[in-house]
């Protein structure tokens, strides 16, 4: 009851002089009250205090590593009842800026809490905690010919609970859909340390306004996820893989839209740049997939062709309509992998061979042709010389756009250009009804710029669930709304 | 501005002697303001102040039967200001009441708003307006090889916005998932009037917490969808329909898991008992599917067998295996249709030929089985010798229980006794971690029984939302929260 006889901490005059000491001794309490859950080691606390996100510099003030979710709702109720800032924080794969903690925050890491329950085999379920890693999941539900079908290249560090706190896409959403799909049910732990169980193991529940969808996406601004109850699919049969070389974006939608026609299930149709390649090609030992370079590729997986064999004359007749010009289908899974590979490391490349400026933009696929024209010539006449490495889940409406920083330029003149870029991009973006931020989230990195999509009011009433939600705004302060 | 000359309605002292002169007023002032939209025919308040529930005696004020989203702005505003209280109304075919007005409310019919614009062929998308019937909306994609997965009997009455706005189940959710799957962009009226635009055409669009997922499924409670954009999916190639003949719901799960190692897609897992069965005979002239009766029933639909014939060694194995004990596939479409009628015909024929006090629930798959034993062993003993049909879509987990009305009790002994029977049956879904309603809602119906699936903590936010989305409480009032 001690911080009773001061001023809550929000009321208090911005003076940082006379905050500092008064937080300081709370983190020291906090540190007494969970001997071996939080720790202020500064080694921790600056590789805790970042994501993947390459531009903020970590300033947490301590990190929590809870053990189980009495531990997260005491914690919880202790920062809530000291108004202290609290970072959730999973595998900080993040590309937004959403698990940074640049703000002395506390990082609370739910990554010691990886139990997954036995796989229901009835209801093809599995329960975990947040903090299981993406691809231990996979594992855990592969023996019994399941998967939960959320997938991306980081999967090998991203952990379910950030996966659903962001809603995260990934290279299958054209066949399976975003994370929010995938979830029956949630425990979450509210900002005053009050847990919820919503849904359970239950596919169906209309019982009043779904709170599970709230969560799912809100970047950890409305709760603590804890535990999550998946639901998991049949492991697809056979996959098909092709690479196809493609002159302009135009045949990029021209070929998506003959794939369409085939019976089979797309289970992914991505699209690369040659810029992306030859930076792959720079980075890892990968040789060029056809004799001539092409200004554009096209990955695409297919489910439920009988055979190989099967789909050679349908590939023959691409070359014949001259849809494509050129391309291979993968004869063993080897092959496969490696034509995955082209397009799956691409991020990791464009980071290791210079400085990406990221966007991660959707649209809707009736309108990719115009807004990729008008880009363009906007980026072409405003911006020229700009080494631009476009890719992504076309299949699904998302460019993922990446603005290299040019070697003669200083990165901070790159980063002060990038947020003229940005306006003119994100006007752009408006213009065609689409999305700031595909799947990658607002967190820090997008926050100034969420008007571009969500309008005036829209964002009037995510205030008000913040408000209702966590009244005294200690989850992830900052991130997703000013 | 002149109701700001009195107090606002809310603050008077709750005498109804003194407010009802005043709501008069106000009802004819709104159709005096809307001529051509608003009504007070006492014949159109009897039809429009009721659904598919028939437990409410129908008392609408008036009707709004708009033409555009700028009427719905307009009314809603008005009534926002007056205080008066609103009834969103789609195809009514509601089970639990959420389009009854009872209460002497305004019911704003979006039934004139059923415009359908052309289908985006690239994106698959369609945009239709709230009015839109489902079925029509299936006419208008069927030519473009392309659906709107959301099916049921009553699709031939439902609209749109009433299915977004009760996240509406069906037959077919095993294999696409409920209707808030198939929801790209709403446009939504607020109850003062503001009009949202949420989504639009993206598959992606991760830019803080998804709004539109609070009106899926929130029954007209948080504002009145006009607008709302589909995503579609390929029509399906060739299904098969297999009806069977088991001996007990274990069986029926047994058979369920035989299913589900076939390499097809399950697109419908349905149950009925013997019950359902004899009294749709006796509505309907329909035969027999097989020599002897049985206990229990499955009808089954997969999706992507090359041929019907190839089913058939499959078939056979299962009498082999004594898996079933008898089984059909139908052979033509007219098969297909009759085998369906079978199990589609149920919900009228139990109305047709009795009365029915109707519960929907949910249950984690895993706990079917115990939950079905305990619930005939606690039925059996408590309230012998009811007539208790069972069907439903067990593939995902939900039954529909109707105690059927022995023609020998008055209808309110009936309706007294169901009370009691609800108190137990709802206890043991609540032990079983089930849902009091899987895909009816709550409306009226269930609103007292709300919490045995939803925490205190989680009413609460539910109020909490009300209270931010509609602070003056005029959309459906009474309706899913007391």
């Amino acid at each position: 009851m001690s911080d009773r006889t001061s001023p809550p901490a929000d009321r208090e005059p911005p003076n940082p002089h006379r905050s500092e000491p008064a937080s300081d001794s709370a983190w020291s309490e906090l540190e007494r009250l969970f001997p071996g859950i939080v720790t202020r080691d500064p080694g921790e606390l600056a590789a805790f205090g970042l994501d993947y996100t390459r531009v903020y510099a970590p300033n947490a003030s301590a990190l929590a590593l809870p053990r189980t979710t009495e531990d997260v709702a005491s914690i919880l109720a202790f920062c809530n009842q000291r108004r202290l800032p609290v970072v959730p924080s999973g595998g900080r794969t993040g590309l937004a800026g959403g698990a940074v903690a640049a703000n002395g925050e506390l990082v609370l890491s739910l990554t010691r809490m990886r139990r997954m329950d036995p796989v229901d085999t009835v209801g093809n379920t599995v329960r975990v905690q947040a903090g299981a890693v993406t691809a231990a999941v996979h594992e855990h539900c592969e023996p019994h010919g399941l998967t939960w079908p959320v997938d991306f290249s980081s999967k090998g560090s991203s952990q379910v609970g950030g996966n659903i706190a962001t809603n995260a896409g990934g290279v299958k959403v054209i066949r399976y859909g975003l994370t929010r799909q995938w979830v029956l049910g949630l425990q979450v732990v509210l900002a005053d340390g009050r847990v919820l169980e919503l849904g359970g193991a239950l596919e169906k529940n209309n019982t009043g306004a779904d709170l599970r969808q709230l969560f799912i996406g809100s970047e950890g601004t409305l709760g603590v996820i804890t535990e999550a109850t998946l639901k998991l699919s049949r492991r697809p049969g056979k996959l098909d893989v092709f690479l196809f070389a493609v002159n302009d974006l135009a045949d990029v939608l021209r070929l998506f839209r003959e794939v369409k026609q085939t019976p089979y299930l797309i289970s992914a149709y991505e699209f690369f740049t040659l810029s992306c390649l030859q930076r792959l090609m720079r980075h890892r030992a990968v040789r060029a997939p056809f004799a001539s370079p092409s200004p554009f590729y096209v990955l695409l997986e297919l489910e439920g062709a009988p055979s190989t064999e099967a789909l050679e004359p349908w590939l023959t007749s691409l070359f014949e309509r001259q849809l494509v010009q050129d391309g291979t289908l993968a004869q063993h899974s080897s092959d496969a992998a490696a034509l995955w590979e082209l397009r799956e490391g691409i991020g990791e490349s464009l980071s290791a061979t210079g400085l990406p400026h990221k966007n991660d933009i959707a649209l809707p696929i009736a309108e990719l042709e115009s807004f990729c024209a008008e880009f363009e010539q906007v980026f072409s006449t405003r911006y020229p010389g700009l080494e631009i490495c476009l890719f992504g889940h076309i299949g699904d409406g998302n460019l993922h756009i990446n603005v290299m920083k040019p070697d003669a330029m200083p990165k901070e003149e790159f980063l002060r250009q990038a947020k003229d870029r940005d306006l003119d991009l994100f006007a752009l973006v408006r213009a065609h009804r689409g999305s700031i931020s595909a799947e990658h989230g607002i967190g820090l990195l997008k926050r100034n710029y969420l008007h571009f999509t969500r309008s005036k009011d829209e964002i009037a009433l995510l205030h008000a669930l913040k408000q209702a939600f966590d009244p005294h705004g200690i989850l992830n302060p900052g991130k997703v709304l000013l």
